[in-house]
């Protein structure tokens, strides 16, 4: 069975866009290959270390989130990349043998010192993450990874390194890893930006059914709709979007309608949406809050040794060939 | 009782100028503190991946020349780095909260850039030297290091990382470490430039003493003495800086007054010296050769082990601190 290997940053708290974004494809995914799940938590410090005080936490919660979504500890694993050390080491050896230039000219590098703001992420260590992402994939021997097209350059990087380390080496180690880049919805914040935990503007998958209401009520709708007998514009109405990606088709055609026909205000069409989106996850929370710490536990503790295991083989390989006394 | 750490690269045989300029030092050391004395595996890898066959044999051949040269493995900590992965985690985290610019401007990176012929240094891996120096110093709370006067300045480095570390974290948990100058005789190679593997102008401490005759008998001395009855100069001889190195004070003046009086041949004189060297290294070789490879292997199962303690205990306390998960 092919392997994949993807990963989350553990800073906070899971939200609709990580849902749609990636962990239902994640789900799909452990059908057709052996699934490493990583909670990236050295990623997680690269940017959040002047204030970390989140991160064991979001660990905790992240699997939770995890399995809750419908990813499937007894099938794939589910680690913290923290546990593993043999990411490091291969990092450290992919960091060898990766040229200054490679990593100064990632195109999101400097796009993501420039956005990511609040953070002072000119460091040796951010400079670098690239290559640790390589190492990530590469210790598990990944076939493929799932992307978003902003992260296609990453993993060329991460192509680049692995030829050059099985050039250097003379034997082909490590698989040069496929791009799986699924089309997902793209889902914004409840302000119309980018849905993200810095600007408050998600709504969690952890969120109680009152939480949800009170959200999806402050929603953004088509602005120029000012009374109820204006006709909306479902196009660029934020709240619409949600209704295509959270129910079924003939569902979002009925609210098309209404809208364009202006024969429902958004007030009322919001509690629509907060019904709907509550239906989606309640399954997920009532698994979630079922979840004892023990079976949390368990699972990064189970993890960690299947991880190890395999990555452990790699490195063997690895430390062989580059005459590392094992 | 205070800790000290020190290194060496295992990229080859130890020689004269390693006994001289760091391991006669090294032994003394031992009264006074508790040491770590690391085989620096991740930093050999840093230069040598291109092609690192001697690795292995480099790390197991440095434990016979550190014992027989009168380290102590029951008192001191003997180990090779690669098999603490604490070094990693601490250089992982060291490497979030360090400057680009700090590494960038360390005076030694761009001099090893140009030093190091036949190497191509221009990596992230190398740029980050000083930041895993500073994690395999802190691991073990050294208090200090032994060092040469060129690596005052990397020193420093760590010292200011470890500065930002206990004031980010507002916890002193590791020692400014002090750097311990020691004044050591400056030791030139066999043809008169730095003594240097790359070089093969070396007396190595496992060199028998047919191939110490031999090396030695080529050695440059005083280029203006071209007969035998021309007066020598001492200052300018390297084969009598060696005397002055190895043997004893009164020893030095005759041979001062043979030289400069023309009383004795430079071939006579290096016949002499090659004697004391045996002399002098006779003991070191006998113990390498008695050293079965068990040994040698029971002593880097026992650094690991030893020195993974210490390492783990600094590192449990770090990640409490700053919210990994154990």
């Amino acid at each position: 069975m092919k392997r994949i290997l993807s990963g989350m940053r553990p800073t906070g708290k899971l939200h609709l866009g990580h849902l749609v974004g990636a962990l239902n494809n994640w789900v799909k995914l452990q059908d057709e290959y052996q699934c490493f799940y990583m909670i990236a938590d050295w990623h997680a410090l690269m940017s959040e270390y002047e204030d970390p005080k989140l991160m064991k936490e979001s660990c905790y919660e992240m699997v939770r989130d995890f399995v809750a979504s419908g990813l499937d500890p007894g099938r794939s694993v589910i680690f913290v990349q923290s546990h593993v050390p043999e990411h490091l080491e291969l990092a450290m050896i992919f960091s060898d043998i990766t040229p200054l230039a490679w990593v100064e000219r990632v195109p999101t590098y400097k796009e993501q010192l420039r956005e990511i703001k609040g953070r002072d992420l000119t460091t040796y260590g951010f400079l670098g993450y690239p290559i640790l992402q390589a190492a990530d994939i590469a210790v598990y021997k990944a076939d493929a990874v799932p992307v978003g097209v902003d992260q296609v350059p990453h993993l060329e990087l991460t192509r680049e390194i692995i030829r050059r380390f099985n050039g250097l080496y003379k034997r082909d180690i490590f698989p040069e890893p496929a791009a799986i880049l699924t089309k997902t919805p793209k889902l914004l914040g409840l302000d119309n930006r980018k849905m993200s935990k810095s600007y408050a503007n998600f709504i969690a998958l952890s969120d109680t059914p009152e939480v949800i209401k009170k959200k999806v009520n402050v929603m953004i709708t088509d602005a120029e709709r000012i009374r109820l007998q204006d006709k909306g514009h479902p196009a660029v109405c934020n709240v619409f979007s949600y209704f295509s990606t959270f129910t079924k088709p003939d569902n979002v055609s009925k609210v098309k309608d209404w809208c364009e026909g202006a024969l429902r205000g958004c007030t009322e069409c919001k509690k629509g949406l907060a019904e709907i989106l509550i239906e989606n996850l309640d399954p997920i929370r009532t698994r979630r809050d079922k979840m004892p710490d023990s079976e949390v536990e368990g699972i990064i503790a189970e993890g960690a040794k299947r991880a190890r295991k395999a990555a452990g083989e790699t490195m063997a390989e690895v430390k062989k060939l580059i005459n590392l006394m094992p």
